[in-house]
């Protein structure tokens, strides 16, 4: 499977695609950078990487999209131009289509470290060994996309199995006429 | 000029369409909320709300779109997916080359009822008196985003022009020569 990386910003949005599957070696298609200047107005910012992020689907064709799960209590000073960029990220996904997973920072870490409180640096180390790289893709923000990419092919399908049966799940009880006695 | 006010939201996103000019009554249009279930997955939420906004702006041509400018020291719980559904918004307006604005909830607040602190009920109050409605817009997103639009009719376009001039004056600086003595 073929999986697009995204780990959303504002001022850089991180893009990564791997190709592979579980107990097989993974490959780097591509990696890169949405950059967007600061002077522009937010909503121009979020359009060029609506159209950047669009660009990317469009060549490598991915069959999944796994992107970083953004939280409140990340650092406040970008943590709402990091949301909107994710909000964009999943749109321009789901649009096509294409399965959505979302993984949090500390699993990223977690399944390509073996440590969820590992660092940048060792993230990096650990995508340029599993992927086989001469060296480590640069800035941060691309060897995170990377790691999103490659944490999705090595759990994005039990994940994804497990969404779906507990929608299952919520459909049936929805169903399910209620008993009073 | 006739502005779409937006309070995003991804369990409820209020849009409201007001007619008008400074010194003049202003007509409401149209108000509603866009609605997505909590039981889909967020990107197809998002989605929705893209869809949902853009056949608003294809039915109503406003002139303008006001967005509420989210924060992160709202509320934890809600926060990401609000900032989320901003982004969404931001796109849809700026992809049709509409001019944005954003105004804080004080900005709004003040502008309606003359108190950067009135409540809820104050600010519906107001914008029922201010639009000349039979019964207060429920709820009460869809009553703020009457309330941005109001704002933006009354304090938009100084706003815009503001913005404009730091923007031109940005320009300048990049463009003048670096002067070392």
């Amino acid at each position: 499977m073929r999986v697009l990386g995204i780990d959303p910003g504002l001022t850089r949005c991180g893009v990564g695609v791997v190709d592979g599957s579980v107990g097989r070696p993974l490959t780097m298609v591509d990696v890169g950078v949405i950059r967007t200047s600061a002077d522009l107005p937010i909503a121009q910012r979020l359009v060029s990487i609506e159209k950047g992020l669009d660009a990317w689907i469009e060549e490598h064709q991915p069959d999944a999209v796994a992107v970083e799960r953004v939280f409140a209590r990340s650092d406040s000073s970008t943590i709402m131009g990091t949301a909107q960029a994710s909000g964009i990220a999943l749109v321009v996904a789901a649009r096509r289509g294409l399965p959505i997973a979302m993984h949090t920072p500390s699993e990223v870490k977690a399944a390509v470290s073996g440590n969820g409180r590992a660092d940048k640096a060792q993230v990096g180390a650990m995508v340029v060994r599993i992927l086989r790289l001469a060296e480590m893709p640069k800035p941060a923000d691309a060897a995170d996309a990377l790691a999103l990419a490659i944490t999705h092919v090595w759990r994005g399908s039990a994940n994804t199995r497990l969404e779906e049966a507990v929608a299952r799940a919520k459909a049936q009880q929805r169903k399910a006429p209620v008993r009073t006695r």
